[in-house]
């Protein structure tokens, strides 16, 4: 195997790659420019070192406590439960949602074997418990998994006082909140429901 | 920007990269094995030092010759000219073509300032000239460029005793050899066309 194939074969292991869509990127990566190269090798060699999820929300941070925690201008009695980090990015850059997130990390899969115990379910009841919070919205992915953890939330904290609302459809179904588009995401927000 | 959005930032400079593949890919390897991140990170940094063009043919290579050129199991009279070192790649991994190559770096393009002066066509001309070579199948792509480049390089050879072909049609028009499945590269051999 000869340095190129070497890093095709490495390349073809990231989400989405194909045989010859990863030989493209090693070949676009041997005429770049040099400079570049450096620079991408040394963000994904230090990646893991700069950041570590928020201890009060769970999204990823290179801080104590993330941006959207420590920020003074955003809503705390609103709080959006999503699964994973990257959700939090999503919603922000859709510029539609002012108030503070919640990340899962996942949702509940048995077959998989992640149980409720296995995310930041606990965290998130005590949170809550702790806040002032006014609204919970469940933005969990619209996939059976997702809807399965929206519901178990929703009857936990059935006995609070507390609107608890969920993304409405809008969001192609078994697709994935990452993919979806601005337009879509701010209908899903506007006709949110009550639980 | 933190950590995540610069490292997102570089991977969306790669082909075929939108914002939301690129984020994706950033968070991929914030939760992939630190092993693999390393490996790709150097791979990535170290590429362009292992690499370098065969002078005999000008596909990329890691030894003093390439192993096409090297190789005593090639035909060594038939001669395919392609524009990318990657080209070669794609020809070999078909299994559908056993002659030797040369590579141009590139397809005349005057909007561009790629005049016949920039690609590899005098050292295509010695080699043909010091060969033995009976046939010369011009592959490059099926594009105006490629096309622009068959017709200079068959013109140039009209006065020698050589076959000049042409890969046929079968590779979808507008398109990039690097993207054709190994069926319709092989009845674009079978069928290829004397210019």
């Amino acid at each position: 195997m000869n340095a190129i194939e070497d890093l095709a074969r490495l390349i073809k292991k990231l989400p989405g790659m194909g045989e010859k869509s990863a030989l493209r990127l090693s070949y676009y990566l041997l005429k770049s420019d040099p400079t570049y190269n450096r620079a991408l090798a040394e963000r994904i060699a230090s990646i893991q070192e700069k950041i570590h999820p928020c201890p009060v929300c769970g999204s990823y941070t290179e801080d104590d406590i993330c941006e959207f925690c420590k920020s003074e201008k955003r809503d705390r009695t609103e709080l959006m439960v999503v699964e994973e980090s990257q959700d939090t990015v999503t919603i922000n850059q859709a510029g539609i949602y002012n108030g503070l997130f919640h990340v899962l990390g996942g949702a509940i899969n048995p077959l998989n074997g992640i149980g409720p115990d296995k995310l930041r379910i606990k965290e998130l009841l005590e949170r809550i418990d702790s806040g002032n919070f006014k609204e919970i919205i469940i933005a969990t992915n619209p996939t059976e998994e997702g809807d399965t953890t929206a519901l178990y939330i929703k009857r936990l904290l059935e006995d609070r006082k507390l609107n608890v609302t969920r993304l409405a459809s809008g969001l192609p179904i078994g697709g994935d909140l990452g993919y979806a588009d601005k337009t879509t995401l701010m209908r899903s927000l506007k006709s949110r429901i009550k639980l």
